[in-house]
């Protein structure tokens, strides 16, 4: 799989690139990563890649040119382009394993007040990774990037993704290892039992009481009860 | 603001500690920024600081000792302790509010198959940035880094983030820049009108009909329609 992430700021990638699991599928072949800096594609000598919104308002809007420029530069027949922005479909881990399947993944990052509206329609999708909001687009696509890459065969042992959270629907049954006490509290008995069975079924019990506790919403329960996002809000609360 | 940022892998953070905003943010005096290795706090020559799940299963647990070993090397009494977890609270902008009025947050990353589970009642919240999975925590820590650092003052103008996505509820209305035209496609003749009322207007209509097609959950419309998870799926669906 090959991942070009599309920024005004490449150099923001230089440590993901290097951290450990990404680092070993790019040395594996598993993964090609490279960075496209915007601003090459901006013309003219002062290279302006981002300007006032038209109607007024603070910040400035990411142009058409050098983002499609770019764009256009990296696509390919066989080319993804996901953008990156608050007006995504919540990204997920369905979405993860989805993507994990293509072969030239193109993230296209964006900052300050966003992108003009009319770069929206060159993408394939767009993502959002949270409601929240961050100065770029280049954490999430990290995220992105990271999620995928994982589960691109060749990146880790396969067998260390089927038990996580998500890939169930259930969040993860907690772990422990030594020792077997620490600060007076113990690792469960059943866990020491060495019965295989008993593990497994605690362990399917915990997933699902954890689940429940935490995330209902997971399960179809009690949707009511989280709210991802409110409305309105009181300053303060918690 | 001073944030501390628990990982095993402190050369993560050094291209986000670079980056623009942060980077201003760090300049003024905002916010301080450091990074405690988590592997400095583990004992023996061999500085083991995971280990093998008790009751078997694939990859590693962090142990507790070493974690908890950083966690009070820099926990002091003003210190707020966030867990990033996909057994965490889904965050979301007012999570990011109320965390950018905290003196010190301490940044706790996971890695493998997660934390032992008696690490959890030492933290005094757990976030979960999505429903994905990645490597570890270091990318969900700067995506909450990154969203709380913007909202303190001196960090970013005030002015510009008010009218963002989710700070109202809603996603943000769209945005262009010059050219008038691109393409072919215009800039929408409101923004070009310079009534300012009527721009007002669109851009609070463009923002709910964008939340309405794309986000309906937000406006508490349609919710059994977004799924967030899924316990099944089929593969390759898109």
């Amino acid at each position: 799989m090959r991942i070009s992430f599309l920024t005004m700021f490449p150099e923001m990638f230089g440590s993901f690139l290097k951290s450990p699991v990404v680092a070993r599928a790019i040395r594996s072949g598993a993964a090609a990563c490279e960075t496209v800096d915007i601003k090459e594609y901006a013309e003219g000598s002062f290279r302006k890649i981002d300007d006032s919104p038209y109607g007024g308002g603070p910040g400035c809007v990411l142009r058409c040119e050098p983002v499609i420029g770019a764009l256009e530069a990296v696509r390919g027949p066989e080319s993804h382009v996901v953008i990156l922005s608050p007006w995504g479909k919540p990204y997920t881990q369905k979405d993860a394993r989805r993507l994990s399947k293509e072969k030239h993944l193109v993230l296209l990052c964006g900052h300050y007040e966003g992108f003009d509206a009319r770069i929206y329609p060159y993408a394939d999708e767009v993502i959002s990774v949270g409601d929240y909001i961050l100065t770029g687009g280049e954490i999430p696509a990290m995220a992105v990037a990271d999620s995928v890459i994982r589960l691109v065969p060749e990146s880790l042992k396969e067998e260390s993704t089927e038990d996580e959270s998500f890939e169930h629907g259930l969040l993860e049954y907690p772990q422990y290892t030594r020792p077997v006490e620490f600060r007076g509290e113990r690792v469960p008995e059943v866990l020491l039992s060495g019965n295989h069975e008993a593990i497994r079924q605690w362990r399917q019990e915990e997933a699902l009481r954890i689940t429940r506790e935490r995330r209902p919403d997971l399960l179809g329960e009690e949707p009511e009860e989280v709210e991802y996002l409110q409305v309105e809000w009181t300053e303060d609360e918690r």
